[in-house]
This record gives C-alpha cells, sequence and structure tokens, in this order.
C-alpha cells in the first residue's frame, strides 16, 4: 500500500528517510554482520551511537555542559513517578500545572511518593488553555513547579513560555518536544516520551540539569536514579538499543533540516492550514481549545453531531488519512501534525475539510 | 558484509527469518501505509499482536488460564525492584538464591524494598556451580524463593530444576528462558529480558500467577504495579511496540521450529561441541563451570596464559566468530550460544577451537 497520511498522535509518523535508512542497514549495521538489534550495547560502536545522540540532542537545544541528557527505558507515564523518587525530598513539595489528562496523572502519582500540590487546576473548565502563572498558588518549600507543555487529548499548549521565575522547572514536553525554538536553558529537567516527535516508543529522554542529579536518594533502587543513570551514560543496564539508534537519526534528520527553527517555522504553517478552517466555519469546526492556547501539534475540534463526525472519520480514512478521530475524554477529532508530517499532508487534510463542509453544512 | 557467526552474551543473535520479515514489512506493516513504530497501540492490529503473542508464550510453555504473561518496559534490572515492590510485603522475607552476578543484585536491590535474604550465597566459591535445595537456608515467613535459572557471566545453571516444594518459586529466567523444556506451573512467576532467547533489548516478559496478581499494593505507582499491567494487557501507557513485535515473531518461529523440545535438543548439540573439547583438552582449555553445573547458553572457560586469551580472541574474530570474550569477572572466553545460533556457528568454532588447540597447546 502507499504511504497514508499519517494523524496518529502516537505512536505517529517518522520521517521516511530515516525509516528507509534503518530498512536499508536493518540486516547488518555498518559493516558488522549482524543487525543493530544483535549487537552488544558494550560496543564502541553503540557507545559511539549514545554518545553522539547526547551530543545531538544538546546542539538542537543549544545547551552546554551543565545538562545531561538519559536515555532511559518507559514512557513519560514512568517518569510521572521517578521524577518526585528523585527529587521530591522530605519536607518539600512538588507543585504541578494541572492542565490536561497527563498533568493530571503526573500530579496523582507525585502524590503516592510525596507531597503533591496544584498549583492551578483547569479541569473544571474542561482544560481549554493553557494558565497564567499569576492564576497559580506556589508551594513554600516548592521542590519543583511541573507543567506539561502541550496536552495531546485536548490540543492546548503554551504557544510561548511565561516567565515562571528563579524555579526549578520540569516539563513534560512529550507531545511538542523540538517541534519549535524555545529557551532550553530555562528548564531544570524536561522529558519527552519518544513517540510522537522523537522515534519509536520504548524510550524517553531525560534532560536533566548536572546540578540537581545529587538530589537522587542515595537509597533509590540504581535503576530508578537519575544520578545512576548519568554515572553510567545511560548504559547501567542493557539500554532499549532499537529505540535510541531510531531516535539518534531522527536528531539527525532534524539537524540536517534546519533544527528547531525550522520545524517551527513547518509546523506553524501546517497548524495555520487546519486552524484557519476553524476560524472559518467555526459554527461547523467547533475547536476545543482557545485560540491563544491552541497546540501546534493537535487540533481537536467537533462538528455539529455525532453523526457527521462519524461521517468525518470514515470518509477521512477511506481518502487516506489516518488516525483523525479524537480521543474519547474530548470526542469529535483530533489532528496530530508532528515534525514528521509533511506539509502537503495538511494541505490535503484541508482541502478534505473544506468539501466536507461545502456538503455537509 | 556476510553474516558473522555471532556469540554475543546479550542482545544477541536473532532468528535470520524473523529480522528478514521486520525489514521487508518495515515501511508497510500488514498493508497499513505505515511502519509498525508508527502505528497507534491503540488499533485493534496491535491489540491483536499484543493478544496472540500472549497465547503464543502461553502454547510454548503449556501454560493455562491461572496464568497472565505481561510485556512491561526496561530490563531484567528493573524487575529486581518491582519484584518486591509488587510481591513482598511487610512482616515478609524474600530468599534469594545468590548464584552469580545479576542474582546478587536482584538480592542487593530487594533489600532496599524489604527484609531479603540470602538463602544460599556461592560468591566465595566464585559462582561454579547451582546449589542443591538441602543446602539452603530459607526464612519463615517467606514472600518467595527467588532463584536465577542461568547465570550468563559464570556460565552455570541448574541442568535440571530440583524440587523447591511448595513455595512461590520466582525465577529470573532471561538467559535460558524458551532454550528447553521444563515444567513451567511449578513457577509463581518468571521473567526474562527479551535480548537473549526473545528479541531485542527494551522489553521483559513477566510471566505471573493470577492468584498472585491481588499481592500488587494498592498504594504503588500504577506504572510499577503487575496488578494494573495485567489489568490493562500491558496498555497500561504506550507499550515498547517495535520490542513486542519482533518477540512476537520469534515466539512464531519458536512454535513453528518445534517449541521447546526442539530447541533443548539443538542447544544439547550445539554445547556439547564446545564442552567436548573442554573435556578432551581440559589443561588447555579451564572451564570455569562445575560440569554438572554447565550452562547450555554461555560456555565459559580460561586458556593457560592470557597472552593466549588475547590471541585467540582476536583470531576468532578475524575469522568471523563475533562477541567470545568473556566478561572481567572471570576473564578468558564465554561462548554464548542461544536459541538463533546455528548449529553450523558451534561446529565451525570447535574446529577453529580444535586447531588452536593443536597450534598452541
Amino acid at each position: 500500500m502507499s504511504r497514508v497520511y499519517n494523524f496518529n498522535a502516537g505512536p505517529a509518523v517518522l520521517p521516511l528517510e530515516v525509516l528507509e535508512e534503518v530498512q536499508a542497514e536493518f540486516l547488518d549495521y555498518q559493516n558488522s554482520g549482524m543487525s543493530i538489534i544483535e549487537m552488544s550495547h558494550r560496543t564502541p560502536t553503540y557507545e559511539a551511537l549514545n554518545a553522539q545522540a547526547e551530543q545531538d540532542l544538546k546542539d538542537l537545544l543549544g545547551l552546554g555542559e551543565d545538562y545531561r541528557v538519559l536515555f532511559m527505558t518507559g514512557g513519560a507515564t514512568t517518569q510521572f513517578s521517578l521524577l518526585p523518587m528523585n527529587l521530591l525530598a522530605a519536607g518539600e513539595t512538588a507543585d504541578y500545572a494541572v492542565t490536561g489528562m497527563f498533568a493530571q496523572k503526573a500530579f496523582q502519582q507525585a502524590q503516592k511518593i510525596g507531597s503533591a500540590h496544584a498549583a492551578v487546576d483547569l479541569a473544571a473548565e474542561g482544560f481549554k488553555r493553557a494558565p497564567a502563572v499569576s492564576e497559580m498558588k506556589f508551594s513554600d518549600r516548592q521542590a519543583y513547579l511541573h507543567i506539561t507543555t502541550n496536552n495531546t487529548i485536548y490540543g492546548t499548549a503554551w504557544r510561548e513560555y511565561p516567565d515562571f521565575g528563579d524555579r526549578t522547572l520540569v516539563a513534560d514536553m512529550s507531545s511538542d518536544f523540538l517541534s519549535h525554538p524555545f529557551a532550553a536553558d530555562k528548564f531544570s529537567l524536561i522529558y519527552a516520551g519518544a513517540q510522537k516527535n522523537l522515534g519509536p516508543a520504548g524510550t524517553t529522554v531525560v534532560i536533566i540539569k548536572k546540578s540537581l542529579l545529587a538530589k537522587s536518594p542515595e537509597n533509590l533502587p540504581e535503576i530508578f536514579s537519575y544520578n545512576v543513570y548519568a554515572k553510567n551514560d545511560s548504559l547501567y543496564n542493557t539500554p532499549p538499543v532499537f529505540a535510541v539508534y531510531v531516535v539518534a537519526k531522527v536528531l539527525k534528520w532534524l539537524k540536517k533540516n534546519g533544527g528547531l527553527a525550522a520545524m517551527g517555522e513547518l509546523n506553524g504553517k501546517k497548524a495555520a492550514l487546519i486552524y484557519g478552517l476553524l476560524d472559518r466555519w467555526p459554527e461547523f469546526y467547533r475547536g476545543h481549545a482557545q485560540t491563544a492556547s491552541r497546540s501546534m501539534m493537535n487540533a481537536t475540534f467537533r462538528l455539529p453531531t455525532e453523526e457527521l463526525e462519524a461521517k468525518f472519520v470514515q470518509q477521512a480514512e477511506a481518502a487516506g488519512f489516518v488516525g483523525v478521530k479524537g480521543h474519547r475524554s474530548v470526542g469529535g477529532m483530533r489532528i496530530s501534525m508532528y515534525n514528521a508530517l509533511p506539509l502537503e499532508g495538511c494541505a490535503k487534510l484541508a482541502q478534505f475539510m473544506e468539501d466536507f463542509y461545502k456538503k455537509n453544512a
């Protein structure tokens, strides 16, 4: 079958060029006579790949020697627990901005581990926007402030990060990581599950300020400790080799294609195509997010009736647009437009949406 | 480069047929117009793959409705912590048979989490054998007894499992899982990192008796809970899709090729080729493991001098035998012969070893 336009929310579309490279070398990696998935992680070949991926990611984010990049197993959901296990000491409180379902999950897991507080909670409003810092109530002995930069399910995001002041700022960036330029050095810790903008499911990138590493408790099981991961260059145990290998290729692809600035521009154009239709026919394409908080990665909207929504999904799939159905919490449609989704995909979907409006409004 | 003979201890050789299938369908999985790594884990396609893999594994082991198979993230090292977090209640003690380095690590992590006791500890002897049950000292309120069936680094294993009585028997089978027939229903829990006999690094299989699931504490973070994993059919969060997908193919390959009985026979033949030389020239090929405790997966031996050992490694690599160098804890050589290593590989290596003896003894 020819390649579809993949609007999946994650796991999601990856650059075709990267996939073709993986395929071409799958039986014989770098003339080794074996597949990358058959190779020991203790070889100079894998160690070089692992080290280069850390450096490439720091290059893309403009980060220097005061940060480490860890390639951990599991997803962001694993980090929901590991984060407070590492950085929330007794007597401190972790503040969470509860701006979507995964933000809420992060908050709930932290409550199982230590003292956690909702600095702001937008659940009652239905998660339609990114909050202002002035709305947040912070704890006195704040271990860190946790934000979720993009809310995949609700399609909301901070379009620009506000000034959070001199706090230990931690962000779950799983769903908009590397999609636009931003000042990474304002963050003390960033984590991102790979399966949206970065690679296959199975690894999560953790970018951490070196000065925070000392906070990992000594009595924490090694496998959960950021400090142990950093000391061992993410090779304390066997890493998820294949996932890290694909991530390393995606990072090279990003560098070759203009880095975050180029991605930000491309993603802005793609999102404008979709949101343009929401602005043109707001009674038909009923956006969930408030305009100022619209995600560039996931556009969510409903149609006037559930029958029309079902018809939209069915006709979109038939036309080769996969994954447009919204999450059950919001209903309707969700159009995910990660870095690797070509502009053409959004242009064709926008044309489909225009036609669909004209036939059904 | 042509395919080498891959004696790596893990990640390790996988069936060429499986690798070729992965490569062939890598850009378009089952006519979906996308790669398996771009596909949502919430699709019927992935859910079917996941369910079939559980069933195939239970078929291979002859297990019924009273067991669940979980596909978790991370490696066996992650399970070293998750196991006591789930199954070691306050007031109980977990007993560990310390028979190798990973057994020791499992024991040490358990001590961080609860009350753990070494039922037997062979460190002082240099880990040369599998102990008898009569040597073990058990705790009164025993949560479980943990054994490591095969010790990759030292090349020791239980050739047949002794009768451990009516205990909650837990086994780390990472390095000999599915390599021979055994009575799986004697075990309450089996775990195995995929990267030896099962697939790529990045997932660990946990096979657990359903009756044990209720022991996972309610206040445990969901992502660490066997019970949550079981309730969600391993889809509580985004699973390591690619790793599980390859494991599913390896399981089908095993079924097609005669299952555990055929693997046991093949692995016996391969091991006999290597151990035959150790028995023939024991002054030259100096085996680490005691004869009755020899591993069928990892044969470890030393040569009379370190110079000869270096020469062996160098000439073996030049002849296309990769990964024969031993772990630094034992030194010398380690020949890993997992399921997917063809008999021919061991036959050629045995010939090389015979020639090497004749030239250097």
